[in-house]
């Protein structure tokens, strides 16, 4: 009997939101449960999260460095970890892990700098552990059939790129959008960005995934709009692909209205693809004859590299938590195939370090073009 | 620390859709934990399911009898029993694990006969036990906030009720829709009735949880539509409600391009309310002044009760196993009370043996309808 | 220079809406101008009326029957006549007219009974003259496009008709929908019926002349609902063509938060075909392979035939007047041939008295059936 | 009996679109008839026009020089001339007439440049006439109901504006789009801009006049995609409005797929209302409280000074014909007026010369951004 293997968490207590998504995109298939971890800075509430979660007390640490070292020399240690606190912490926490020989699964933006992920990306690399960032909208059957499409040369040359996320929660003065909403425009714990940070990664980790294109250069403005932020809620930024396409990427927080209006338009010179997060099953097609076709998640006409990962028939509905699922079903099973030794890079179908940095020096560059009057900015060579 | 629960499959091997189905709402909040099934008639593909499943070999049994027997003395033998196998074998098989005083949930329509239900839901009732059918759909947090308005009187006095579920996944002579197709087509195994146990239970079920209404009288038109099939594979139905209010409902199998289009239109004095269960995460409110409004999972307007349920925030989009998930909370939820001695009627949020009885108490008039030529036929107080 | 027509309404005062309706329809294409009428069963009206629409005072009428004489005498007399009120005044003014010699375009139901309708065609046939009966939404381009396809047999054999019309405007106790709603509710002006004769007889037309498909038997229900009413507001009726296909029609008044839904869905053995007049731009085709199409008004894919009738590009939306022109269009077309002596039957390209008559033999069967318990009512070869 | 007006037309023979449809506009509701014209540049093909719209040969003239002098002079000349040109020929057109006193409707844009818009502005001024714009989306009852609300401050501050406006009519290298695709792709006839003149002016309109917005800078990125062109083909703009509010303007000839996709998108400090041309009886407004609420044309919570335009009841569509007959019914309007004596300013419910210009200002300012690497340019206060 094959074995269901064990993670850990850092972050993720019992009034969160997104450690409870990961850990029941974790669960959905089986094959991995959760036996530690630390979910919260303070202890009290920690050690209520473990005993919700049914975890041994004793594997409900103190501190992340104390998992690290302890499952690392446990027999029946973790086999990765998990982390979902803000992401000022990332970065040393993915860094204690990593040198523990622990594979780790971050949230999205990876680390507060460039530099930090370049850093990352070179111990994982020295240490041949996996580090997946959860770019979750890379793991929906739709998104992974748009890739195939696009990679056989479908659309034909892309010419145009439309992206956009905006989100209404924080569009009120005085409501910070509770616990989140505050380190989210707190400068200390989201580096310079907030919104570009948050929403502007999935927009670039998905346009960049999906397209296959490069950016040359960001032209950006960023905006502070709802009265008492200090951080930009409202993103406008023009894109340059290295084959000479345009991109225009708007984000937003102050959208009322919008709840989770992720949004990709491509346009190709042999025809378009659109896609909506919201109704994320959903691909519309349509081809130079102008005939507008519209698929569904589990029909035939799916590519099956990427109909593979879908787990109910057409018209069952599969959301968020199936596209994080996804992503974890590949970990997961690079996971087992390191541990069984056949484990090879093309195995790998989700978003790992080298996008996670790709993330980094969109925004870096778009913060750099904002400081300067909204001037383009090149993705340099070296980054 | 609270424990997981355990519990046992029969049916659902590996190549079935609707054991995977369950498993993963199962697995989805982490509270039980598989441990025990007989996964297939045939005993090595039972094996080899066991093994896919983690599960200890030896809860792996050669019968269900043999299972309910077995695991009713162990001391760490399953809180619950999940059956997903054809129809016709339901009675036998919710029977025996009720005997053996194990709790049940049961794929629907329950039986195949008024009958049988009623006699299980009388031994239910003598041993005390849980026995939830599983109408996926109760399950949505959108239609428990549809139920809970409605109760408030928000529609005013309900007037016309449009319901129906075409799928088109039998629509082709020559494709029987694989495995699952050969025998929904095949009266030894789904009774006397195909498209209408199928679909049609779902509809009334969920038109009769939402509205409350009780059906007074139905008048069927069963066709058999596709060249080559036995039984009903396209339903028309007329019906009368206690109140005087008239509904229609459409089931099909042969509608090409329905994927699964469950489609709930309720009609008051005071407003109206639209519901389409492939965007299972709106709600279309109408109102007397002829406002629309639209309603996302998620919002602070849904009914508190009913969003108690979300997992996620609005626009991080659930679907079909979130609906599942549902049923086993407060199932699994009304087991630990059943435990700890704390349960009572009023924390079941379930449908359970008394909705599986209308099920078939509709299926059987409206059989009766049809094979008298298209009359009303009442469904009897007795009943 | 070629002549623009001359055309006299009778009916289509100030207040009401129908009226101004074709009117607006004639005016589009510049074919015809309004020179005579009787706007109003009261002279005063009749003749504000009159100049509102720039009409010579001498050709505001008493009556109809003076109207008819008079415009017949004139050398520069109507080519045609517009009849646009209350159903129960439609025999006779029809009869008035073609027995002038004069053709006529008469809104639906023709008539209040089948023999009624079944004389005017005769007299029609008798003196060669056009009588076409307004169903609008034949004039749809989408439509008339639905039906070449059907007619090619893109579809295969139709197997299920699903078409519902259903509105809000008459769903309030105390609100008779204004003076139109008056008359509709009222027996003595709109005969047997109110819901089935507005409503319904669109229905009737639209699936029998998309489809091609006889009706071959009806089983209705018709409801009075909204407390104070007399007559139908909402009508279930269960549908055999004679291909043995079965069809649902709904029609309904109390819906509230329905505007004008009237939508169709074909089924057939190769295809579906789905059409919503509220969207009337745009078609939804699904093939035998799955794949779901989106057709819009203005494509190169729309049948010619069709296509010949759009008098803008693909999102330059046309709506319900562009609908109604287009009847008239060809309408005129045919009595400009009928002057030069050029006209042929296959240049008729829209409906006529005999849709009137099969309309009113679907009513009467319907009425029959109800009347009777809900039993189903052959619509008589005789008819 | 008051009169019908007459009107003339400069272009828009018989191959043409635009000039139809300014025809049928101006039809439908019969206040005007066209009278004179020079159709063509080609006298046959003028010939050929004025025969089929049934003109009387003598007014239809070799040239608009002579026609403007020719129609001054007749007792019973034209009341207004429609003017339907390629664009470079705009602004000696509206002169021509202008000076011989005759009200103008031009299509937009007015002129190429805005020097010539700002001459033209100062003769109408002169003239005491009426020179329209005929930017067609300003005539729809639900644009006229947005500009109502936001004027009345029901969103509060604005914060952003999205508009877009791709078409995908000139995506290909190899086809032009016909006669009308060769001109606009003509530096030559269209001036220095090719989709943002046709497109842009339409997007820059449309937020201007519904939010009241002045724009303070652009910042434009001006992109020749499709391999052939010479002028711009897709147009990516940052805009910053004087409140300080952020735009984003997208417009595009290369989007396949994409019919005549103009979407406004306003956000505010209190509300969000979304309208897409496409569904242009349509309405979403979202409150503060989340509160997703559709409105449709025909609604009695339209406001009266917007609805008041409506032909037909809700789910009658009216569309692009109707919002351009909108635009003519307050010209004419305002012409009758003007003839009794009876005009003020406050009556012209129609885009002017203004309007116009304001457009010019935008595209110049975008050619300069574009032509100095995507810098800000400021619409200048002298402008």
């Amino acid at each position: 009997m094959s074995e269901v293997l064990s993670y850990g968490m850092v972050g993720g207590g019992l009034d969160g939101f997104i450690g409870a998504a990961h850990r029941r995109a974790v669960n959905l298939d089986g094959e991995a449960r959760l036996t530690a971890g630390v979910f919260s800075g303070n202890q009290e509430k920690s050690k209520a999260a473990a005993e919700a979660f049914h975890i041994d007390p004793k594997r409900c640490y103190e501190s992340y460095q104390e998992m690290a070292k302890a499952e690392a020399q446990r027999e029946d240690g973790i086999d990765f970890v998990v982390i979902v606190t803000p992401n000022y912490l990332h970065y040393e926490m993915c860094r204690a892990f990593l040198e523990a020989g622990i594979h780790v699964a971050c949230d999205k933006p990876v680390t507060i700098s460039f530099e930090q992920a370049d850093k990352l990306q070179k111990l994982a690399e020295e240490k041949q552990l996996l580090l997946m960032v959860t770019y979750t909208y890379m793991g929906h059957v739709t998104i992974k059939h748009i890739q195939k499409k696009i990679r056989k040369g479908e659309l034909g040359e892309i010419r145009m790129v439309m992206a956009e996320y905006p989100q209404g929660w924080l569009a009120f003065e005085d409501d910070f959008g509770g616990k989140q909403g505050a380190w989210r425009c707190d400068p200390k714990k989201t580096g310079r960005v907030n919104c570009l940070g948050d929403l502007g990664t999935h927009v670039e980790n998905l346009a960049a995934m999906t397209t296959g294109l490069k950016i040359k250069r960001v032209l950006a403005k960023m905006d502070v709009i709802v009265p008492g932020r200090v951080l930009d809620d409202n993103d406008s930024i023009l894109v340059e692909y290295d084959n000479g396409a345009s991109g225009i990427y708007w984000t937003s927080q102050a959208a009322i209205g919008s709840d989770n209006a992720l949004k990709l338009r491509i346009y190709g010179s042999r025809g378009t693809i659109l896609w909506d997060q919201e109704e994320s099953e959903k691909i519309t097609e349509i081809h130079a004859d102008g005939s507008i076709v519209k698929l569904h998640r589990g029909y035939s006409s799916i590519d099956p590299e990427a109909g593979k990962y879908a787990r109910l028939p057409a018209g069952h509905t599969e959301g968020w938590l199936e596209a994080m699922a996804n992503l974890y079903q590949s970990f997961i099973c690079c996971i087992r195939a390191k541990k069984e030794g056949s484990f090879s890079e093309d195995m790998i179908d989700f978003p790992d370090i080298s996008h996670g940095k790709e993330g980094l020096a969109f925004v870096e560059a778009c913060l750099k073009s904002n400081e300067n009057g909204n001037v383009w900015v090149d993705l340099q060579e070296e980054k």
